[in-house]
């Protein structure tokens, strides 16, 4: 009988424990500076057909060792990223079970921890389904939290920042409604969690390598504050079919005792596997523009007529009468990509240039889009030309309404439409329920599907924006075509009926931990009814927070979400998103705090350019902002866009000031920041 | 309000009467030559998400027709098929519902009623969910009943013959193991429902034109012996996902007072679409010899290795031991091709050629094969340059194991492939539960995915053998590319522990109804001891009821099934199966009694050559047959493949012997029929 098992990260100031509890049950603890960050946890699997991993296991083999490397992604926040972690390998028989066996890897770095259950080649272990995961996270304390409703469907929700023990009495207003929406649990809680201990320690709980396997949710035991695995099931209400050899995903705790720390943790991209691809030339960052936000606000349609319904292959579409707000039209789409010529912009996205939006939502209805058939106003071929001749992508648009059978079978057919017809990159949309009906975004089934649209875009050199599906777990370290993810809530929800103002100081700690999101900032227009006067909603930041955004919401992907006439009465402020990189050598992170403020600063790939980005909730604030990130000796011009000294997201957003400032690597600067505010820096 | 409305069939032996009930729901009946088929029966729709379809109505319309077309299928029992009915259709709306409609179009025939439910184009009514079919079947008596259990997944039962009115008792033992099935009502009955009525009356009830809606079983009242339509339901319990404007399949009602007039029935290819294939050049019907019945009986595997589990795309299969068992290997399948091509057949279907077969059942298993990777002994393009050398085909087979988001995802490619290497007809399975979870095989899922594979197919110019699949309604008509279906207990049976000696006297009056079987008779050796000594399983029939069967089980698709080393011992009895025809200018019953006996005689296309066969059950009989088919004035050679006077399909089954005998129109024949024997006859 071998007794606990102690390693310490490369710093040690982590250190996880491993022991079998009485009657064999596999559990842990994690400490920070000595500060305990997981009480002693039990981990286990209850299985359905096969006798279940969680008890009266002996520890038949340990194996420690050590790995330090560093490596370069395709595209990210950092040019070179050091993967260096202690490692414990446990491997683990039943006595009640004859000659099985499971292992449990853990990696210690110095942000945190990662482990994953495996189940070895053997004879004695091949199919098994799970009927849960029990893995368990037991917190020291009442941590604040800044957590989203537990949901098999969406993500869609305001972060609430509460205690853990006001969960439960908070849950209810916080699931507001969505157009697919499956809370299982009065306690129950997405990942990524951010929580902050009283004792000062940041802690993120979340997983990497979401792969072949369901996703995990936490419910949380309210009176003993340990949250546990809950996964997301199929129409059966069974959480995973497996095949020995595999794995779990890996469930990741990153921790600090200072906020800054958690933004820059790799953990994540570091336990996902390398890349297989061979060629990746074809996968480039993208600044783009859209015919999106004038629908999204109600100004236009994605809609050409005014139908009830329609049939694909069935309805004519050139008998039907427009109805005169549809936007996705050869025209307008020429505007835009005019504007994105001119401004040094890459792509353009267009929603909405195909037949099927007549009745897209809310129907459950299977053949809904084809991918392939434009409408009677959008001419593809037209418009691929006229891009190219300008030097534009244009950037596909697949909504797939939930309806996965029928997205796969266009697949093959849309990607090679793409590629005759110029496009390189997809965003694709899973609104609504999923069909198979009773399968949900978050199962296995859909996990497989998101995975299989990314590898089949690959061999098409396609890069991928998927909104509405999985949140991302690192997988673009092994997909690096998966460029973005929505998986939240995004810019959208500032036109219906509008974001918290300290959303986006929550998102970095939270849905960005597994990558980046499209979250498609840029709005400088931020009262709605501008565009449509029937909708009173707007957006809950200044227009000095939306350029910050640029900076502090890691994306390759970059959209300049407003209209081009709204830029255009702008053009003092948009020098900042025309000139802001969108790929990095290196990040620093200034001053940051979850829910309250994020200043951060990053270097431009492969030039002598930083740009830093100041973001506040609805406090106003003074932002201490210090250079030491620049070379030394050497002196730069800034052009800081701030708010002006009277504005706030609400009653003042677009005052705004530029200036001009040399700094060095010894500058200190205080910058006052609006309620609901923020300031952007270009440092050349 | 319009009073009840009456329509006769074009020889007024049918009478079918529409009116509308007390509370307005709709309701018919039906008599034959004044006797009642059907008693006063409701119809209508439940629906869960608009106002149901049920009650409250009122005739808005009434129209009649007429109609009376002669055309040609691309392969069947007859050249020439005559569709010639008169038309009730019928136009109701409902006081509750504001403008909306719905239709029922009644098409009585001479050999009897098919009606269909439908939903016009119109603003109050797009889409809908149905929560179940209210058609009803209010049956004159406690009739006979040639029946299968209800069942969501599978038709392979022994039919139970029995009254109504003992189903329930007998249900519990009718329901046998099988891989996929779900039975859902203690008087659940699938159609095709063969009956006879105590005055002589001989009904079947099925469906036709069975697309985009979930299949039809029945529940039986048995105090008032009403059927009542039962659908399949998806995973979360819904019986349908509906788009107006759209129909229901048309419920079939077959009748006549004279057995072979069910056979010969037309009534379900005429009320299916004419086909819209322009070249069907492609299309051709196939006798074949297969690698088969060799596993089937145990003698061979599918597998070639014995390992627990295998991954595709990650087992390297030339790393593994062979079983020495696995019969697809390149040189056994020359014999069978070489076998095939002395004999003058077609084809040579071979199963078990692909990778996956060692964990292929009973795992739930997604990703399970890949229709496209050979084993290590199965040498794709030498079969193909081998098997063309000698003007034979392979025909290809796609075991999908239910995993059918797998079979989508590798179609396209799986079809390619085929035709890349040769082969234009394909075995399609569906062996055990559907994946996705939760569905059924009958359900609306399915059904729109077997037409998917058969549309698709039909874009590469392969011809369709879908076993495990829904049951026919008819399709081949517009698809005749779907050449065969087994669905329902087929030989194979016989070496699962036997079928019933009446098996093949009642299927071509039930399963047949709606389509050709590929029932692969033509087993001589019936002792499936002599292959597999382990396997005391025998063919409940005699060795000269298996070729009957050539003639009896009309399919386009015709298997002789047993292996090449049996016929080799009894070429003297193969001869009839090298010389009977696949296709048919033409069909006539001499006699027929449903569980009991079937003796038919078929004329070969643009031959002229007739095929008799005649079969009994377990008792011993002497068929009277007459030539009256033969044209008047002319002799002709019949060659009478007979049971011995001393066979019978338990304990004798190989004694058969062969005569000649001339024959003319006036020829009346007394022939010995053994106990589960039967005879072939090949005129010439």
């Amino acid at each position: 009988m071998l007794k606990a098992q102690v390693i310490t990260s490369p710093d040690k100031n982590l250190t996880l424990k491993f022991e079998l509890q009485s009657n064999g049950v596999p559990s842990y603890q994690l400490t920070y500076k000595n500060k305990q960050v997981i009480k002693p946890s039990t981990l286990g699997i209850e299985t359905k057909d096969v006798p279940s991993f969680l008890d009266g296991f002996t520890i038949s083999k340990t194996e420690q060792s050590t790995f330090d490397e560093t490596w370069s992604p395709v595209w990210g926040e950092q040019k070179e990223i050091r993967n260096h972690y202690n490692e414990l390998l446990v491997t683990l028989a039943q006595k009640a079970v004859e000659s099985r066996e499971i292992r449990i890897r853990f990696r210690l770095f110095n942000d945190g921890l990662g482990f994953r259950y495996e189940f070895p080649e053997q004879k004695n272990l091949t199919y098994f389904v799970i009927k849960e995961e029990k893995t368990q996270f037991a917190l020291s304390g009442d941590h604040k939290a800044f957590w989203l409703p537990g949901d098999y469907d969406t993500q869609e929700y305001s972060t609430v920042t509460s205690n853990l023990s006001e969960v439960r009495g908070k849950m209810k207003a916080a699931v507001t409604p969505n157009a697919s929406q499956t809370p299982f649990s009065p306690t129950g809680l997405q990942t990524p969690l951010m929580m902050k201990s009283k004792d000062g320690l940041y802690i993120n709980i979340h997983e990497a390598a979401l792969v072949d396997y369901s996703c995990m949710s936490l419910n949380l035991d309210d009176k003993n504050f340990v949250l546990q695995s809950w996964l997301t099931p199929d129409a059966q209400g069974n959480k995973g079919y497996l095949q020995a050899p595999t794995q779990s995903p890996w469930r990741t705790i990153v921790v600090s005792d200072k906020a800054g720390d958690i933004l820059l943790s790799k953990l994540i991209l570091n336990l996902n596997e390398p890349t297989k691809f061979k060629d990746v030339s074809w996968i480039k960052p993208i600044k783009y523009v859209g015919v999106w936000w004038e629908m999204i606000t109600g100004k236009s349609t994605w809609s050409y007529a005014d139908v009830p319904s329609v049939k694909l292959g069935e309805t004519d579409y050139s008998k039907l009468k427009p109805n005169g707000t549809h936007a996705a039209n050869t025209q307008h789409v020429k505007e835009y990509i005019d504007f994105a010529a001119q401004n040094g912009l890459d792509a353009v996205l267009v929603e909405g240039w195909n037949v099927g939006w007549e009745d897209w939502f809310g129907k459950s209805k299977d053949y809904v889009f084809d991918f392939v058939t434009p409408y009677p106003d959008f001419d593809v071929k037209e418009l691929h030309r006229y891009a190219a001749s300008k030097g534009i992508k244009i950037i596909m648009h697949h909504e797939t309404s939930g309806s996965v059978r029928n997205y796969e079978r266009h697949l093959d057919t849309a990607y090679k439409f793409m590629v005759e017809n110029g496009y390189n990159a997809v965003k694709s949309g899973y609104v609504g329920n999923i069909i198979p009906r009773g399968e949900y975004h978050y199962g296995q089934w859909l996990v497989n599907h998101y995975l299989y649209t990314i590898q089949k875009a690959a061999e098409y050199k396609i890069m991928v924006n998927a909104h509405e599906a999985i949140r991302p777990t690192g997988l673009s370290r092994t997909y690096p075509n998966l460029i973005g993810n929505e998986s939240a809530r995004g810019t959208e929800y500032e036109a219906f009926g509008g974001n918290n103002a300290d959303h986006t100081t929550i998102l970095p700690f939270t849905r960005l931990m597994g990558g980046p999101m499209d979250y498609t900032p840029g709005i400088f227009q931020t009262k709605v009814s501008a565009y449509n006067p029937q909708n009173t909603s707007f957006v809950h930041t200044t227009l000095a927070h939306q350029l910050a955004l640029y900076v502090t919401m890691y994306s390759p992907l970059q959209m300049a979400a407003d209209l081009p006439e709204t830029y255009n009465k702008h053009m003092d402020a948009f020098q900042f998103i025309k000139d802001v990189a969108v790929d990095w050598d290196n990040t620093w992170v200034i001053e940051a705090e979850p829910g309250d403020y994020i200043t951060l600063v990053r270097k431009a790939k492969s030039k002598e350019e930083w740009y830093l980005g100041s973001i506040t909730d609805e406090n106003s604030r003074i932002a201490n902002v210090t250079f030491e990130f620049l070379p030394k000796g050497k002196t730069y011009e800034a052009i800081i866009y701030a708010d002006g000294k009277d504005a706030s997201f609400d009653k003042n957003p677009q005052s705004y000031a530029i200036r001009k400032l040399k700094v060095n690597s010894k500058t200190v600067l205080k910058q006052f920041v609006a309620p609901g505010g923020g300031f952007a820096i270009s440092i050349k």
